[in-house]
């Protein structure tokens, strides 16, 4: 979909998505485009650019509202492609999916109506003004193969997150699902026509090649970049794209430790084991925030916790995974390789559906710590290391040999204030996102919300893929006006408070009030 | 100075700084650093990140106003140091360079005490809140040749900006300037033993070698980098920091485009040539907001301001250079070879001193865009461009054909309403500050202030290197912190509001009430 009509791809190659439940190909083929699309989409992403320079934020917060209800209307056809596509139940979890990703598109619509997250910022002794704006290029947006809708390139948190801030969005879409994404744009289509913004507001592309991907992500027509997948994937467009000077937003993954202290084991262990095991198992452990270490302290409470975490995780049936099992065998024969021991599952499950078993490994702190980084290989999937501890400071130690993570939690009971304090303290500055007494999978769609974290579980340390306003900010350009006429300056910085109620920092204070 | 100390360097060789007046060397020599003081100056900066965990933040911000102090205490042998390795004029100049730091730094105490700037963020639903924290790693800051107080590395905008999120800096002095360095480290000391921060808050190192440099900030006890300077220099560092996942701010200057409109020019010609000269020639242009380029009409007012800015550039004596001459000499030969002749100036200035005459060519604006990417080489000092444009759909085109600037500027008359918004709508998105009817070069240091831009002006549209607390936010981490008890919160996410009139963002609007 490329310059406002789906045309026909100049293709190099064609794929096909797999049905993980019967293990085998969707008979339906879907292009892999060569450069000729990429260059044809960069140049209306351009021009949509410099049409959205006149557009009104009403008008991108009413795309943003019909968009939803375009997937609502929608939402039997693609919830169900979906669940094909993935393997993922369509209830609860991918209609649950649904509804957060037109609640998403509909807090964006409401903060660009708003038009508080531009940050108007007012110096009146100087007359120097400041917003953040779009960044006058497009955007492209990679999701993620774990949720096909709501981090979905084409309508997903980054997608919400550049269209709110005023850009066009060029989506690359995951392999995984690309009827799930077709649909999904048919949805765009609809509202772009419906609304009137630029027709070229939203394109998308199936599928790159992996050489053409650096080219594109690197090219000076690319304002930012949002991508959401693999480290090893991640990383390769990072170099590509800082070397061009072009930011791009990374959401990694991370392993997500979960710290147990004595006293909340002692209190209620087999609970927090239930809590453990559903977090793990969750989607078949296929979430970036998925609980894949555990720090459990040596003792009784600590063995209880381990039998029957082991118990649930023996019994229970393993879900379906979103793509062929032979990467968590690997996964799974690294930490052993290093150390760790199987407890539980560790195979294939038999049968022509994609799985795995749900597996638990075990390892010493001290082994642990010997062999940090080999044994923070994340295996994506429901598979989680318990980490045996002797004491506190054991616990801290491990805490402090972790790399940056999206998430760290530690449960906790009132004697354990102490233990508490000191691994807070090393976690702390590791996670972008630290829990009380809850596991990590939940992720609340709030402007408080970090779904982050520090280097390499994002590229940056300062910035969340959810959460409005603050991941609007990665999109935008700051820009200043300094002694401009009041009559040249955009809205939000004229001396009239442009919708009678939005936020402004002027003189050192956060205001609703006109300027006099 | 590392690890709270003076101490005997570990060096490779030594180096001395030049007096651009005299043209001689200063009999002093400093050393380059080994990689041995910059292992030592990393460790003791991770030893005090963690330290600064437990320091209150009314100790950080006693720091910043102590050390302000403590540089007003030392100012005549600060500004006469600075005199002798610059060249820069004692008065007004440096003396105002010195009182800007001060306040600087004073500006970040208040940021600090105040509390607003780390935006505490809380919804009360999921009880999720959020703040930004420090990076819980020594920010490295290397300061520019032009600014040796403002922007110093162990002093200026960076190092106040770093030091009030809570973070130790590690300052790499500019050789331009090591005597004016130290002194400013001497008072460092003192605001240190005063105010009773980790001493090693505040490290600084003379010189590395270029290499070392590299391996410097890519190194993982790193939080963050911050440069001003070059844009070769700049660009190095960048690669390495950014292969290694460390976020680098950059400030690499840029030619900051002046558009001179018809009707202003009839109006107010020679005001506005005299201006430009001033700005212009400002520290003998070695400035990085110095406009090195103006769009001027062609026709009879245009031919006015080119002749009158003539005479004030071929009349007026060249000031001072900080270092050797040579570059500018190889600067206007690159323009010469593309196409702009030599209008005034040109040539070194005879004498011991280092100074080049002020220099202004011309171009006509289809010659430009024929060779718009060489023509944009940045002339550091007083060296203009004049580019003669035909229309104001011509002058567009330039502006459409620039890279990314820290500033921009328009000079117009009422009567020249519709050829601004032709200039504007091209030349917004390529800048940071947008100007009207005034030269770039001044710099007011307030909260709405964008001293940034596109890159390659820095590494990231969306930044500022001057303001608070915009530029503060450059060097901290996002902290979230998901249904933790209340009394384990840091103070600014606690239910009572810790100074009683700190701005947070509750469930969407800003308010400096409780939580109830």
């Amino acid at each position: 979909m490329i310059g406002g009509e789906w045309r026909q791809s100049e293709s190099v190659d064609s794929f096909v998505a797999l049905n993980p439940n019967e293990g085998r190909a969707i008979d339906r083929s879907f292009p892999v485009s060569s450069m000729a699309d990429v260059e044809a989409a960069l140049d209306a992403g351009v021009d949509a650019s410099r049409q959205l320079r006149d557009v009104p934020a009403v008008v991108i917060a009413d795309f943003l509202d019909d968009y939803a209800d375009a997937i609502d209307a929608d939402k039997r056809r693609i919830v169900d492609t979906a669940h094909d596509e993935t393997g993922l139940p369509s209830s609860p979890r991918l209609e649950a999916e649904l509804a957060r990703t037109t609640d998403q598109l509909r807090q964006a619509a409401r903060a660009v109506r708003d038009g508080s997250w531009v940050t108007a910022t007012v110096d009146t002794a100087s007359n120097v003004r400041s917003m953040y704006a779009p960044l006058d290029k497009p955007v492209i947006v990679f999701g993620p193969n774990n949720f096909p809708i709501a981090f979905n390139g084409v309508a997903g948190g980054d997608f919400a997150a550049a269209i709110a801030a005023g850009n066009p969005v060029i989506a690359k879409a995951n392999p995984g699902h690309p009827g799930t994404t077709r649909y999904l744009a048919e949805a765009a289509v609809e509202a772009i026509g419906s609304s009137g913004v630029p027709a070229s507001l939203v394109q998308f592309i199936y599928r790159v090649r992996g050489e053409d991907g650096l080219t594109f992500v690197s090219d000076e027509r690319v304002g930012a970049v949002g991508f959401t997948g693999s480290k090893r994937g991640g990383l390769a467009l990072k170099q590509a794209a800082d070397g061009a000077g072009v930011p791009i937003y990374l959401e990694l993954g991370s392993v997500n430790p979960v710290f147990l202290l004595e006293g909340a084991l002692e209190a209620r262990g087999e609970a927090i084991a239930a809590d453990f095991y559903a977090s793990c198992t969750l989607g078949a452990g296929q979430y970036c925030t998925n609980p894949g270490f555990v720090v459990v302290p040596t003792g009784e409470a600590g063995d209880r916790f381990v039998k029957k975490a082991g118990e649930l995780f023996g019994q229970g049936e393993a879900e379906t995974l979103l793509g062929e099992p032979g990467h968590l065998g690997d996964g799974v024969a690294i930490l052993e390789k290093h150390g760790a021991d199987l407890m539980v599952g560790g195979g294939l499950v038999e049968g022509d559906r994609f799985a795995f078993e749900n597996t638990l490994l075990a390892i010493t702190a001290p082994e642990f710590l010997d062999d940090a980084t080999a044994l923070q290989t994340e295996v994506f999937g429901p598979v989680s290391l318990l980490i045996r501890a002797d004491s506190p400071e054991e616990m801290a130690a491990v805490a402090a040999a972790m790399e940056g993570n999206l998430t760290g939690g530690i449960y906790s009971d009132p004697s354990d204030e102490a233990a508490y304090a000191m691994v807070a303290a090393d976690l702390r500055p590791r996670v972008g996102r630290l829990l009380n007494d809850k596991m990590p999978t939940g992720l609340a769609v709030v402007p408080s919300m970090n779904h982050g974290g520090p280097y390499p579980a994002t590229g940056h340390p300062g910035f969340t893929a959810v959460g409005i306003p603050a991941s609007i900010h990665r999109f935008a350009a700051l820009y200043c006006y300094d002694n401009v006429m009041e009559h040249r300056l955009p809205a939000p910085l004229r001396n009239k408070n442009p919708t009678g109620s939005m936020w402004r920092f002027i003189d050192g204070n956060w205001s609703t009030d006109d300027l006099s």
